[in-house]
């Protein structure tokens, strides 16, 4: 399986272009468009994401991660084997937070380029390709030379900010976890527990742990992004009680 | 085939994930997207919708039908047949249209979880794997039990409201057909008849019968949601001449 | 590969409807989705988008193509083979870019109808069938009737205006290509030539040739038509110095 994460934007022709692409050297694997939204020019939001996506996906799946605001200047172009699954992109920190929370990581860079390379795709022209070999069982050693570390890492701690809105407003955090009776606020405004969105009158705001295990501020039929002025980036307050 | 119909939307990554999971329990079977945009926490919009595409899809296909403001809170998850076709979804009234417009339809609760139900994301955790074993042809008896009715029905007749809105503005209504010289009108304006957008001016307004059987107002190369102000639940008046 | 190139939009309920009619038809055959937001009502825009990613796309691919804002009027519908690429739409100068491109361009004008035909849908009833034909090999002999020339036909040489705008704000000409010396303008503002985004400062303009070959108008982290107020149609100057 391989899975997409990416800035590319769904209503755009990128994520297109890459699985035709795939489906040139890959035909025989499904590809799941996981996310397209990750937050414009936002490798680090983006890597919180991705780490916490990554554990509901089969063993061996390649996910193709690209948020990649340097496209063209040096930046490396890496591939990560952590927890059983493969991820390739950019070396920008994008890889950093799954690649740290593992104890089986391997890295390599790719030093390979396609006789075609356009400046600002490296998305279908480099690492479409190098996706599709793993997917394939045929890992592309020639292409690729084993590395020890990353050249950007992010903490790879909770991310106690705001990294993702979705369509309803929901605004998750880069945080895993909270007992029940944690204080929860963001936005000046303190969120009380509740499993579910069921359980909470209309309009009203809470925190859940969500369905990949992050934070999450949510309104009951309504939207906590407009109901709060919640945005990417900001802040929130997580304080464990005794 | 296994259908989308969901309220996921088509920036966020909900969808992805259900496929990562049909693609696991059901990986020969086509997954078609068809709809991720369903009126937000709006199955009453939702259930006519789904009956009027149903039909344009062939025998045996599974609708994954998802549009559950409730869940996590007590409402029943149920499976039903109807038209030669399969529906799994919440037992909100979402499926209620589609089962009461056929007479071979059949019903059943789902009695089984899995192991790991997340609280918020029924339709990766508990749908997605139903709808996968009834399109493989082994309807999962172990996991449904047969019941008589819906707990939640909306009344299956026509709804005369806008229950859809397209990109280009065009408002659809739950009414299914009306004779070319029925009178019109919305948000109090009268709707003249044309069979297409190509025939009447640039700017101009009309209803037709769309291409899953039901009526809708448009703008000729314009929206007809932002000329009238319509939106989602607005009343129409459609008046049959004799 | 069937290549879905469309206005029908990514939210709405047409792009499935298509998917579903080619997974009946052509069941072995991979559907990518490149573009489903070409600007409405705008085959102009659209035939020089079609005629740019084209090339990208390997040979036999099935473009299904549909902008079609005179759907149920009387224009025609035509199959053209241009570069050993198919392409299936309306003749209103969609095709027209790619096909006078190629000097091996042959065309057909589709002469069937299906028993059941919308007024409004014929991307659904009638081109997918004959796409899904074409993609298995079965060209429809029996559909079509070879014709000398399309009936609407656009200036196949460069467009020097803006004819997509992305989500991230860039603007992409139908320029096919500078030097990089070029003098580029639009809306007023001079924009300087760079390789790639990560090589000009942050919130800076510039143009550069894009990864389908276009002349480009973008801002680095920024949006371009916000900045610079651009909108599809908005022309662009294109000085080529000696």
């Amino acid at each position: 399986m391989i899975v997409l994460f990416t800035d590319f934007g769904v209503s755009d022709p990128y994520a297109g272009q890459v699985k035709a692409r795939l489906a040139e050297h890959a035909p025989a694997h499904q590809v799941i468009d996981l996310l397209h939204e990750v937050p414009d020019f936002n490798p680090h939001a983006g890597s919180h994401l991705l780490a916490a996506f990554a554990h509901g996906f089969p063993p061996g799946s390649v996910f193709l991660a690209v948020v990649d605001p340097g496209v063209g200047s040096p930046r490396d172009a890496v591939v990560a084997m952590a927890g059983g699954r493969w991820f390739v992109g950019p070396d920008n920190g994008l890889l950093s937070i799954v690649a740290a929370r593992h104890p089986d990581t391997r890295l390599w860079r790719i030093v390979w380029q396609p006789e075609s390379l356009s400046a600002t795709f490296h998305g279908r022209d480099l690492f479409a390709q190098i996706a599709a070999e793993i997917a394939r069982g045929e890992f592309p050693t020639d292409k690729v030379s084993p590395t020890d570390a990353l050249k950007v890492e992010f903490d790879a701690g909770d991310l106690a900010r705001v990294i993702y809105i979705d369509h309803f407003g929901n605004a998750w955090t880069g945080v895993r976890g909270a007992p029940t009776n944690a204080r929860v606020s963001a936005a000046g405004e303190l969120f009380k527990h509740s499993e579910s969105f069921g359980f909470v009158g209309k309009g009203e705001g809470f925190w859940f742990i969500n369905s990949v295990g992050l934070l999450e501020l949510a309104v009951n039929r309504g939207s906590a992004a407009a109901t709060f002025g919640l945005k990417v980036g900001d802040p929130v307050q997580v304080q464990r009680l005794n």
